[in-house]
């Protein structure tokens, strides 16, 4: 029983390989070199691979940043502080253009090719930072698709499921999902900045120190400030800072 | 008026990009090196769209080889020779998982960085070659879900409209089309096997070559054999070689 995993070295990622690896899945996690700024982040997706004995780990290289028009591959536009509060239809300029459909549509044709019946991501609606890719509809969307995409859906009538274990759980959630299930968090990375300690103040970053202060974890990552300090992390976050 | 055209430097494509400049758009065409065997073809489509005095040429660069799994990009996979009159469900091996999929998931972020309200593919149903990413259904699929994938459709409430100009047409139809509006088939490659002359003999070529023979118009590309002529061709087509 084989599942593609969409392993970007994350927080949400490295839980989903947890989840899937829980299930009995054997794991082909697939990861995209698309040139963005957190390719340190990509070295990181490798170990968390290698730390959950996958079967290989995929990864895709793509000049995805020519297609402009995101702070996080286009050098020119400035990676904003973090306002993780905005209302749902601001969506941020870190946003890809059609990032999780990208990822999406390389896994469904590896799902192919690996047999797999099962493609892991790990969108999640409650603490997603308006991006309109990681909604239950676009998913949704997405799976209707799929069984119209590729030989083994539309020709032989086989059932590649999205699954998205995720979906409905906060950071907080996860964390703690994550934690119960072994998840390496202290090989993942989260930040925008891409620089060897997290920045602690951009979107990600923010997003991260408050669900692991919420769970009342320590974050094992490093930080350029000790933001990960659980008490101080819950007074920052309280300050809007 | 902008809109995005899928160019991959063959016939199709190109009658497209035809199409598209009758209906008054700006041409925003996008192609792909995946590391594919007809290289050469990429080459054509710069020249093709230099030719049409396309804004801007998006060149992608994706090993979406790495997913395997296609005599396309395989170097272990023998290209078949043509059989074009194969039943329906019967998926060649050159078929590349999740292909258009990709390359229209790419489109559509290009899309909506570009502000196009189009995006032309030359897919038809007539002619094709088995692949499940060819067909209407998958078409209308992949329009349901773009409607929800990216900001300016789902957030902005604009429509990115996926046109198939060439969907319900034969190639000799589309040949009759594109060389009523102009296009430079000179400039186009089909050939699978991607050496400087046309093998006349894969899959791709026969096609082409059955289309000009049947619109009664000389293929101007060079072949390694005559197959172009017009008379001969309709011989070897009846003789099925």
């Amino acid at each position: 029983m084989n599942a593609v995993i969409l392993l970007s070295g994350g927080l949400d990622s490295t839980t989903c390989m947890a989840v899937a690896k829980q299930q009995g899945y054997d794991l082909y996690p697939i990861s995209f070199d698309y040139h963005q700024r957190n390719k340190i982040e990509l070295e990181g997706a490798k170990e968390i691979a290698k730390f959950f004995g996958a079967k290989r780990h995929l990864i895709i290289d793509t000049n995805m940043n020519a297609i402009g028009g995101s702070a996080l591959t286009d050098e020119n536009i400035e990676v904003p502080k973090g306002n993780v509060d905005r209302k749902d239809n601001d969506v941020p300029v870190t946003y890809v253009p059609s990032r999780n459909l990208i990822f999406l549509s390389y896994a469904l044709g590896y799902a192919e090719v690996v047999k797999a019946d099962a493609i892991f991501i790990g969108v999640n609606a409650v603490d997603f930072s308006g991006y309109p890719d990681c909604r239950p509809e676009f998913i949704q969307k997405f799976q209707d698709m799929a069984d119209y995409a590729c030989k083994t859906t539309a020709v032989d009538g086989k059932k590649i499921k999205i699954v998205t274990p995720l979906q409905s759980l906060s950071k907080k959630e996860i964390i703690q999902l994550g934690t119960k299930l072994g998840a390496p968090y202290h090989l993942t990375r989260s930040c925008y900045n891409g620089r060897e300690k997290a920045c602690g103040v951009c979107d990600s970053c923010k997003l991260r120190l408050r669900g692991f202060a919420e769970a009342g974890i320590k974050d094992p990552i490093a930080y350029e400030k000790n933001y990960n300090d659980v008490t101080k992390n819950h007074i920052a976050y309280e300050n809007g800072e």
